[in-house]
């Protein structure tokens, strides 16, 4: 059997190990049943529970209000871009968006097929989405069905709410609906300050197939019901997300995942550990700033994904493949983007980053 | 480990078990690369050829013409109930749909609040769906954007299609949609004379979180275009079902079970399969008529549901603990409909079907 992979992969990603394991050794005979989890009916006892677990295990770690809905749907973040317009604005109203990158594009652009979408701000300008706007820069609409920004951007390593930078834009008036695709569980938030937090599973809590989205039930009780029912929130939330079949094994992995991220302390301790594998590489990148270079402003700089550049393209790619003949995979930076990336998702080892650090390290004094 | 569970449920439903221990051995480190496939990027190459392995298999298994496309969503049926009117429904125009139970019910209704929709024909008058209309009960629109059906109804245990039942109602003129969720790839069809196939993967081709749908290209290319992205066929089609990140684990036991359908020999042995299952039992309810019944008429008999009755509810759930002591899981039928389900798809093992009748002979005899 191959080596662990260090997997800095953006999503999907690295998985717990333990999770892992647990899958494989129960993958034919789930609790005694002599079938697979994925075998047994979503209407079920055994799969009833395991669905019931991952959604109090996300409640418990995420401190989830009870006027709250947790649901888990089907087709990722991009599916929201378009169900969070066709649920909340209402005939003739509008939404803003803060675009900040790539996700931000998507997510508007569907809304203003939907209803109407107006920017609220935009950092493309300002040299490529290098940082999320400071609160005196968002124009909003007092009169809104929502505010929409897109809490981790992994194209670009930007994030709202790290020390020094942008709050969240939190309003009395008016729901903030966050995409944290890429963040969710990466730290403690307070969900109540929220209308909407979504994010499809497959970077920090689980595996591709299966979105969970958090809404206030209020929310729900008003969006429209001129739509399809199985894009309705409400279907899904008065049937606790089996108003139709389940994607039962990628429930059943987000649960596995989840409780590794409960054993490990939770919220608290995964934003211990992101802090942790972020400071190690910026403090390197910025102790040699005419090799390593990171273009986000500090101020915005991601827990998750960070981004930097070297002095050109033949030595990035050098680096990535010294980092790959090291057991390291999936360094590259986005195709839009270039230059390199390193993921830092909940499952993502402290160990992992200490050894792309060190390989970084070695590299620079070797090629500088 | 217990012994492994003869697996009748309606769906989700048993999977090949060389599919599972696949999926099993290299749940931790795929082809040697040190990770799950789970942790592959949907954009990497391991996980591109396992995507295209399984659109592969689904062209050769089902003999799919270059002029359509085959696309791996999300959302299930449910969610198709209501993307195929929203793409193929012009603005003024209208559907047919044909009701033969609770699916199609589901499907019409959607189609309804997306555009109009007609009822080209219903069987509920005729006590409770117990059969697929006959050809010249349908009322055609001929100016239709198409004409729906549910090939397969698991509630009641009918199908399209079967010796001396209804044919396909293929039309020059109207294409022709069909839901065939629970009976896609139980035998070999002509996709040519279709416009477009939809199943859920979780009855006979892998577990819940996929859904095929099979879309002629020139349907694809006329849809319509004022609906969000992520909801247009051509988004998906354009992307080889990669526009955004995919299902990828049940995409890969997608593919993991129609490596073990084509190793069986297709569609065809599947069919054979599915007419030695369903034979042996409806031979045996037939045969003691006064203890057994099963309500649906003779020439809409589905090869992939049977459905049947004891003389009292009680009789019913003494047969049902019975089976279930000897191993034999989700016979009890649909909470709509009551009584016995005996589900037979294709990873349903003939022998767990001869066991199934052995009990339910014996059962016969202690009891008549």
């Amino acid at each position: 059997m191959a080596d662990r992979a260090k997997n800095f992969y953006a999503g999907p990603a690295a998985l717990p190990l333990e999770a892992l394991q647990r899958a494989q050794a129960e993958l034919l005979d789930f609790a005694g049943t002599g079938m697979s989890i994925m075998e047994h009916s979503h209407r079920g006892p055994h799969y009833d529970a395991v669905h019931k677990e991952a959604l109090s295990l996300l409640r418990e770690l995420l401190g989830v209000p009870d006027d709250y809905d947790v649901l888990l749907l089907q087709g990722g973040a991009r599916q929201q871009f378009a169900m969070v317009p066709m649920n909340l604005v209402p005939e003739g109203g509008s939404a803003d968006y803060v675009i900040t990158g790539n996700w931000s594009v998507g997510a508007h652009s569907e809304a203003a097929i939907v209803g109407r979408a107006r920017v609220a701000a935009t950092t493309l300008e300002d040299g490529g989405f290098t940082r999320v706007p400071r609160l005196d820069e968002l124009d909003r609409d007092p009169e809104a069905a929502y505010l929409h920004i897109t809490s981790n951007n992994t194209l670009y390593g930007t994030q709202w709410a790290v020390d020094g930078g942008t709050p969240y834009p939190f309003s009395d008036d008016v729901p903030l609906v966050a995409d944290m695709t890429s963040d969710l569980l990466c730290r403690p938030i307070d969900v109540s300050r929220f209308g909407v937090i979504y994010a499809g599973a497959q970077k920090n809590v689980g595996p591709a197939g299966v979105t969970v989205v958090i809404v206030r039930k209020s929310l729900v009780a008003g969006a429209r019901t001129d739509l399809p029912e199985v894009f309705r929130y409400a279907s899904h939330a008065a049937k606790d997300s089996l108003w139709n079949t389940a994607p039962t094994f990628a429930i059943y992995m987000l649960r596995n995942t989840l409780a590794v991220i409960a054993d490990r302390g939770g919220a608290e301790e995964m934003e211990r550990r992101a802090r942790a594998k972020s400071s190690m590489l910026y403090a390197l990148i910025d102790a040699h700033p005419e090799f390593f270079r990171c273009p986000v402003e500090p101020s915005s700089r991601s827990i998750m994904n960070v981004v930097f550049r070297l002095p050109s393209e033949a030595l990035e790619a050098e680096l990535l493949a010294a980092a790959k003949e090291a057991g390291m995979f999936g360094l590259k930076g986005h195709r839009k983007v270039g230059g390199l990336r390193a993921s830092l998702y909940n499952a993502v080892e402290v160990e992992w980053v200490e050894a792309l650090v060190d390989l970084m390290e070695k590299f620079h004094h070797s090629h500088k």
